[in-house]
């Protein structure tokens, strides 16, 4: 396996060139530009490509494990753990009033994708971390804030986020997990919960897990759910009575413990109001879903990057003319058409998470609400168009890149077979991608009567205006008309309707971003520099060879629901 | 995880109303019918869900280890292949003149369908020694004949195919491995051979390996190979000078040793004339591509099975109309196009195999030569996309029917992942789908002049007109339509341009060779039983969500290579 190469001058393009990031910085009053901007994710970089990738395929063989009830990660797992809270990253964006530096999401952002592609078992335990800092901040108590949030934003501690049942994925209503009043204000946790990532190790001196619950006279369903502050050691230091039940064994991310948890009448605290666990719950979902959509991205450019690194020194077959052989196989038009769909997806994302880290820093630092208030309107939008088209494209990515070693694809030793298992995770936790095309469709589309979606389309029709004469502008703008039609269709359209469309519109979506993108990143790319010239020519690729497929997307979708509901169930 | 059920149903429909199977079988002289056909059929499918599908997840989990220098199978491998041996599996459709049982090739071809539903690796066994056997039968001696065909075709021993280096994988010119000429009429072969299926096992008492080196005085490329036969022992009952170098640690097949193979002057014999091995090899290639096409169908096929349970089973969510809940996630339309999606393709590929099959048998049996020469040429056309295209859909449809469940779809025990990771191998062996892609555009079409491909049309266009009151007739002959344009722009293609358009064009290809089977289906259906009114759904869910992907394919292929091959290969 060839070493990890930070995709730092793209970075640096798309804050400099495309993104306007000082403009940006300083309408927030944030006194950080490019320029330092690059320099930190530099070093992040640094810290992925030196200690978490070398790291990545033995924490696959080896795996967490379970011993006398305690969960032990691989070999150097923990070093480079306490190196990389030593060196601060895990406080990055955090709020400075928690002891965190402050900086832009996007570096955060941009972070996990470099951490997710240099090893995503260790990304995810700063990740849940941070999830879980997120979640205290916004609803705990000022006590609980002042005891947890300093050691969970340094890295001293971790977090995990604790919410399924084995009868409860992700219908929460069901869940079953009690919690019940204590004479001192805490509460006596009860209950079993699954696929808990995180959930026990041998990295730090306390884990926060933060679990939903009913209290004992919560009413039935969703509004009968309180969240709650559970450790693993007591403040006086006594461990609480939560246990692993077992680790799970995975498909992939082997070096990432996934937990069965219970909780034996644990002690914890209430964050936030009573049955209002899932409110406070989602706070922590939808940067975590950013973040798993990142994760797609991430093992995608790191599987291109070994991809194109083989492709180039593998000698089979002949040139085209017949003349020379064996040339490597770049030379090869199904190879190259195999590593561009990669890349064409891989820097559009790039570009569109960094857009959309943006926003999320206009929607928390803004001075004028309206413009904080659109902002975040923005986010709720483009999240779970992130989360599941970066992870679907990302585990097809994984796959080509793997298709691309032939034989030696599927060979452990070769690592692109790694790739593969470990993205798959990323289209089924943190809500599946259906449930994220579903909530697109049902919740997102109609936010503010169908505004914010309008105001999106409208920014990328202003955008392909800008640049009518860019080949991939012209073919984008016909997608967004498609997109215009089926999202009008689907106004006002029912359950049924609209999980029939979802997936599809999902995707339909997700095409047209990335040619927004690629139409904003090919209109500034106009010099003669290698890096210029590589954006056109992947523009070009983009818009000839994957943008066709909005139009059968768009087809399928207008097709409706019928097809799909006319078979009955015992048919199946 | 679920039983299998095997589907004798569907076979029957096929044979007894699709495929008029009993006429095909008349018009060959073969003394067989449909019911005769469904018998065999049940008994086959009887024994892999009896006896292999419990094995798949232990054998999976165990997988096969090297042990002193040879293969130990996993726990209860063994016996199950003599059980399979005796019970004369092996022998079902072999030439009764080696002691075949001379049925034809569609029971065999559809029992591979249930091997690679119960067991891929299990099956991989009796498949290869299918194509050492086929080899020898068309290539060898008499005396070769006389002393390996009896016990390759009744199962006593097994065979393996040795052609891969590690420096020559798709191109089999660069292949180093030689042999040396002895005055005997032996030869010892001297070479490393890499992914060798089958390579060593301890389930039977000889493997016979066919093996492709170089003679002494060869000229370099392809025309200087030879095939040859290395028993691992010799007839005098002494080992032969080969050994395994290596068990390959793979993403799947783990039960399926996957050998380095190491031949320090190994004894062989040639098979077929010098220097002309590549040929000989294409004997055994041609049928084992459509049998690793069948391992894609037979995999979608049970993991649609298990994920169809699941979805019945799992309570989630509520009723669309909101009155109910939770409800069978079956209830969801987004897990019902999952479990279309997978439906729609494994009912059409098991149609679609069954017509290639029937035309296998006419060209070999068939009295008419000319006719021989066309069900042959189909045959020829129509490999590379069953390989393919059944392959790419089946680990599609792998990949959707573990998302349906959730994360419990991530989790080993319920045994989802393997199929994703065991089917994942078949679009990389025995010519990796892009080579298999390249196949069909490059040397497929132009058969005949092009004159193959348009009799297939013709049929297809011959079976739409039948139907034309069948909304899944007029989308394929729409996608027809599409697909005949873009095979005239690629008359002539030179290199570039049929690598740039292959992988879309055979895709495509397969959408409308489905779309046929379905029409077909579709028009025979018209019933009211349960399974004639499943038919017309299937088709018509097929025709309004998954054709409308054939005009974004045929836009791609128009866009030409330009967009590929831009970028030059350091910017990559």
């Amino acid at each position: 396996m060839q070493d990890y190469t930070p995709p730092i001058d793209d970075y640096r393009f798309l804050l400099e060139e495309v993104l306007e990031f000082d403009r940006a910085m300083s309408d927030l009053g944030k006194d950080v530009d490019a320029s330092l901007a690059a320099a930190v994710l530099e070093e992040g970089g640094k810290f992925c490509a030196e200690r978490l990738h070398p790291l990545n395929r033995e924490g696959d063989e080896h795996g967490s494990a379970l011993v006398d009830g305690d969960v032990v990660v691989p070999p150097g797992f923990a070093e480079a753990y306490r190196a990389f809270s030593d060196a601060g990253w895990p406080a990055l964006a955090a709020d400075p009033a928690h002891g965190g530096q402050g900086l832009p999401f996007i570096l955060q952002l941009w972070l996990d994708e470099m951490l997710s592609a240099s090893n995503l078992s260790f990304g995810l335990f700063p990740g849940l971390t941070r999830g879980a800092t997120e979640a205290i901040a916004a609803h705990a108590s000022d006590d609980l804030k002042a005891r947890y949030l300093p050691p969970l934003v340094s890295g001293e501690w971790t977090g995990a986020m604790a919410l399924t049942e084995s009868g409860a994925g992700t219908d929460l209503a069901l869940l079953k997990t009690k919690a019940a009043d204590r004479a001192d204000g805490s509460f006596a946790i009860t209950g079993q919960k699954i696929f808990i990532s995180s959930g026990d190790h041998d990295m730090a001196p306390n884990i926060i897990h933060l679990v939903l619950a009913r209290l004992t006279d919560a009413p039935p369903g969703v509004k009968g759910i309180s969240l709650f502050l559970v450790p693993k050691f007591l403040p006086d230091g006594a461990r609480n009575a939560m246990s692993v039940g077992a680790l799970e064994k995975k498909m992939g991310i082997h070096a990432q413990p996934t937990c069965v948890m219970n909780y034996d009448e644990a002690t914890g605290w209430l964050v936030g109001e009573p049955h209002r666990g899932l409110a406070a719950m989602f706070t922590m979902m939808n940067a975590e879903r950013l973040m798993v959509g990142i994760q797609g991205l991430g093992i995608a450019g790191a599987a291109y990057q070994q991809a194109a690194a083989y492709a180039k020194d593998r000698l089979q077959g002949r040139s085209s003319d017949g003349a020379r052989g064996p040339v490597p196989i770049i030379d090869h038009a199904d190879v190259r058409r195999m590593l561009l769909k990669t890349r064409a997806f891989v820097e559009a994302g790039r570009a569109l998470a960094g857009w959309t880290a943006l926003q999320l820093d206009r929607a928390h630092g803004h001075m004028d609400a309206s413009e904080r208030a659109k902002a975040d309107a923005r986010v709720a939008l483009l999240t779970p168009v992130i989360k599941a088209a970066f992870t679907d494209f990302g585990f097809e990515s994984a796959v080509e890149a793997q298709q691309v070693f032939g034989g030696h694809g599927y060979i452990r030793e070769w690592g692109m077979e790694q790739f593969v298992r470990d993205a798959r995770i990323a289209q089924i936790y943190e809500g599946t991608n259906g449930v994220q095309a579903m909530d697109l469709v049902g919740r997102k589309l109609p936010l503010s009567g169908g505004a914010v979606v309008e105001e999106l389309f409208a920014l990328i029709e202003a955008e392909i205006g800008s640049a009518a004469d860019l080949f991939v502008a012209k073919r984008t703008g016909e997608a967004l008309a498609s997109l215009r039609q089926v999202t009008a269709d689907l106004r006002g359209a029912d359950a049924d309707a609209a999980g029939a469309a979802a997936v599809d519109y999902l995707r339909l979506f997700a095409l047209v971003t990335f040619g927004w993108m690629w139409t904003r990143m090919a209109r500034v790319a106009t010099s003669d520099s290698p890096l210029h010239r590589s954006k056109r020519m992947v523009a070009e690729f983009y818009a000839r060879r994957m943008l066709p497929q909005a139009r059968g997307l768009a087809e399928s979708i207008a097709a409706g629901e019928a097809s799909l509901m006319a078979l009955p169930a015992d048919a199946f």
